[in-house]
């Protein structure tokens, strides 16, 4: 499936903290152009102002303003201290850059055009395969932000430790999702359900939900072992929220969504297709057989009648309500009440979005 | 420049180092292939496999093995414990791993064709721009060895923030070396020995030279913030080694370099073009623009016979005699004398190399 390209946390962060965490912005970005571990040239520091500016810029920054709207929930707090802004708010920008990194790198990947509304990094003119390495200097700007500001703090190691595994899953899960998509692109049967989940949680949803919580707990002074119930929950909702990006790229208003969904024509593994696998009869399965992956209209609206046919629309809702429910039900067998409304906090940003 | 293909360090490690270098290896694969921050499926676990065994295995392993003899004469023994000679190992094959990491998204950024005599990993069919995940994935690796086998070590966090800020280093290196060659494909007359110095020391001297000996260092419980003068003494000698690179490519016996040089055709900031460029007249210099960067053999032998003219063989013996005696100065006036066997025992690796 694409990597989700639509708000994960609708309305984090209110107007003032939004404010705070664009400030901080660029007295990172400052510090990464006088990062004294490489003499700069006046080009590169040019190209890197640029590169991440244009990467790290112009996504809604729900990741990076949940750690804040976390913390604080955690912390019991409305008002953080000047320092604990500036360490939420960095923590968040990392998340952030680490987005930046992934997304670079994966339009290169799937030969994207467009994302965020505006060429893909790799397409803009004089750029090109520059972008591998436009990659590598975003991540690495994580660990120079990570060293800079939280070496010392009891929780450093645990803070590397903890992007470096998330890294680790989610180049794992992409690697999955491509060798996948080589596979069922030979032979679509190779899709199924558990195939899905995995790339999803993988791909996604540690990055995504995961992260931005663990991030606030280490922040709070928590140590992540204690919070093995917590990430299991946070790593179902961002898979309830893959599924419903997937389900939003063929049924979403293009209008609201800010973009053509066409994970049909990209042979993606979307939970559409792997819940009509599941359902079709012979007949029908020759027809997405022959008619998946094609760019040509006439196959396209083969396949969505044939979602039609097979119901996908209310197989979507009945799956929408059982994970709200198992997920409330979860959410509510925690011992640790700041956790519960951290996590109801994410599941009402994220059930029944329709961008 | 080219990456430096050749040797770092010929005769590096003895036939037993390399026994049992090798033997850690597929442990430490073996350990990739388990590890359970990732379910891998079948088809996963064979990718990776493959993959890493094309990429991090068929090199000479010089940076790795010189890990171990450094440690060995640091510590001024001959012979290692089993611990000590796993630990030694295992950070040999990181710096090896990281090599692979840079190398397999190189040769995407270089558009390469062969490395190690053999097709490029993303030109290996089905594998393609898979390759820029692969390298991902191998720099990964690196953070989960490390974790898996150096936590809780007093040195873990300076082991961690060593690798991360040589690889910083390297990629902006990278960064300048791809912005440098962009701009001199415009204007040869942006290449100098400025730009070409600091290319060279942030992408080769750093991790080629200083983070084999760091790494030495913090295993034997040292401090490198007390060891200033040995980094600049080894980002020298690497600087050192990438113009002997820049020589051989142009006047190295291809038969036994092992390669082809084309810093000529690929329009490289090669140290040759930057001394031409430091000694031509108006006459030569329009000679030197017409033909630098052009596949046409007639242009690469006019380069050719310009660099006779300016007797750059020369230039570069006389350079060479220079930077020898200088780095012996530098090395003798070091207080430690297992320091200045490990300096020395570099040296003498890499003076009057022929490959």
């Amino acid at each position: 499936m694409a990597t989700a390209g639509v708000a994960v946390a609708n309305g984090s962060g209110g107007a003032d903290t939004k404010a705070a965490f664009k400030e901080i912005y660029s007295k990172l970005k400052e510090e990464m152009l006088e990062d004294p571990a490489f003499e700069f040239t006046d080009e590169s520091l040019q190209w890197i102002d640029r590169m991440v500016d244009y990467n790290v810029l112009g996504g809604k920054c729900n990741r990076g303003l949940s750690v804040i709207d976390s913390y604080k929930i955690l912390r019991g707090v409305d008002v953080l201290s000047k320092e604990e802004t500036f360490l939420a708010c960095t923590l968040g920008w990392c998340i952030e850059w680490l987005q930046a990194y992934f997304l670079v790198l994966d339009d290169i990947m799937d030969n994207s055009q467009t994302r965020r509304g505006q060429p893909c990094w790799f397409r803009v003119p004089q750029v090109g395969l520059i972008a591998v390495n436009d990659g590598i200097i975003l991540r690495n700007h994580i660990s120079r932000i990570l060293q800079r500001h939280f070496k010392g703090k009891p929780y450093y190691v645990d803070l590397i430790d903890l992007f470096n595994e998330v890294e680790f899953k989610t180049a794992s899960g992409q690697l999955l999702d491509l060798i996948t998509t080589h596979e069922g692109e030979k032979d679509l049967s190779k899709y199924n359900l558990t195939v899905h989940r995995r790339i999803v949680q993988y791909k996604t949803a540690y990055y995504s939900f995961y992260l931005p919580v663990a991030c606030a707990l280490l922040l709070a002074g928590e140590n992540l072992d204690n919070f093995g119930d917590v990430k299991n929950i946070l790593v179902e909702m961002g898979t309830y929220f893959q599924v419903q990006d997937d389900y939003l790229d063929c049924y979403g208003d293009p209008d609201f969504i800010g973009k053509i969904g066409t994970d049909i024509e990209d042979y993606k593994c979307s939970w559409l297709v792997v819940q009509a696998l599941e359902r079709t009869d012979e007949d029908q399965k020759k027809i997405l057989f022959e008619n998946y992956g094609k760019s040509d209209p006439a196959c396209v609206a083969k396949v969505k009648d044939l979602y039609k046919e097979l119901n996908l629309e209310e197989v979507f809702h009945e799956y929408e309500r059982e994970s709200y429910t198992k997920l409330t039900a979860d959410i509510e067998a925690q011992p640790n009440k700041a956790v519960q409304t951290v996590l109801k906090s994410f599941l009402h940003k994220i059930y029944k979005r329709d961008k």
